[in-house]
């Protein structure tokens, strides 16, 4: 017999971001094991979508985990917890206000849970989506960040300082643009239809187009010299 | 009008640990923000506890978040997803098998949602009762784990890369032993009455005496020299 390929955990948002870096993953030789959390998104077409991807890389398991991320809070404006900040100091490069969907400490959340399923599947490899060109000023999307986790993981689980395995946190987009995603996916043979960016769909469940993830999308195929799917353009080739 | 005193995030699990943690943070004059986790413990008790511990010790807000942990696993026996390990490790020091309580990752979860709530409340103190001496085989309960996630806390945070702040993880009782943890909790008024540490209450809610958590409270009061209040002996002071 073979031996048994090894296992990675992906996480899977729905995206074409984690998307593609799932199919990285596929790629190179992985059996997937996918994690998404429902965390109060504000609809379900995402975690739709990323069960149809999870379906079509073939993934062994596809775990949702439900997390109460909203009573935590997060703004200002809807929580009672938080204190109004006073002095705002305005961010360098990014953007300078945390827009509304930024959920705090959420990709350390994510992949501590993709940690602790990795430990219980004696698995080495966490595949991550994140990109550090279009979310500039999301701390939690940086290489260095990715390798402070990375070397935390690695003193957290038995199966590292007992168990002589080291932890990986794979973010193979993390240098790429949205255009560079999106050929790389398309090379790996992901169905960008089965993937979902917009945060306000339609009454129809179609995407907005007007919202930040929409617009980053658009652009994303424009300069890959493609048409999105979900938003057929004439003239183009299929994404 | 005098400065408003700054917060600070208490992780609290019910147990004497934790609540002793907390009223270190009291004792500096930190404003408390208590955080449990309902995660599937096996009763109410330990929840309570931590309730009556916030209550007791003036908690600003008590936050308890459900977790699905137990869907993650994390014995070969009860999830279909884990492979049984083929060889296994022995562990130096420690306990030689995985207890069937060890939760993989659990603090890196814990501490990662006590990192994002600390992200909304704008505070950079988060108190967790880790004591890297009673659970030796604990590969997240020790100095070098701990740091590591500071670290990686730093690099995760709007408020550490743009604010100018920095986060620390306080784990003032993590070079103590269970004597030593239970004197300090004594001297700054902890209520041993409100902790818990039993796995498994008797038919009547009384703590059974001899599961390994009991067995290392009861060990702890006697060295130091105390009575625990939840199993009064005679002919020894009360804690």
């Amino acid at each position: 017999m073979a031996a048994e390929r090894p296992g990675a955990v992906v996480l899977l948002s729905g995206g074409l971001d984690s998307a593609t870096s799932a199919a990285v993953a596929r790629s190179e030789g992985y059996r997937l094991y996918a994690l998404s959390f429902d965390y109060g998104q504000r609809h379900r077409k995402e975690l739709e979508a990323a069960g149809e991807t999870a379906r079509k890389l073939q993934c062994v398991e596809h775990l949702v985990l439900s997390l109460e991320l909203g009573r935590i809070g997060g703004s200002a404006l809807t929580s009672r917890a938080i204190e109004v900040p006073k002095g705002r100091i305005p961010s360098e490069g990014g953007p300078s206000e945390i827009p509304v969907t930024y959920v705090p400490a959420r990709n350390t959340i994510f992949l501590s849970y993709a940690l602790a399923w990795a430990e219980v599947l004696r698995i080495c490899d966490i595949f991550a989506g994140m990109n550090a060109l279009d979310y500039s000023g999301y701390p939690d999307c940086r290489p260095e960040y990715v390798a402070a986790f990375e070397q935390m993981a690695n003193l957290a689980t038995r199966m590292t300082t007992e168990g002589g395995k080291r932890l990986y946190i794979r973010t193979p987009l993390i240098q790429l643009t949205k255009a560079q995603i999106i050929l790389l996916g398309r090379s790996l043979g992901v169905d960008f239809a089965s993937t979902w960016s917009c945060y306000n769909p339609d009454a129809e469940g179609k995407p907005c187009g007007d919202c930040d993830s929409c617009i980053l999308r658009e652009r994303g195929f424009t300069e890959a010299g493609l048409s999105d799917p979900l938003r057929p353009l004439p003239g183009r080739g299929g994404g």
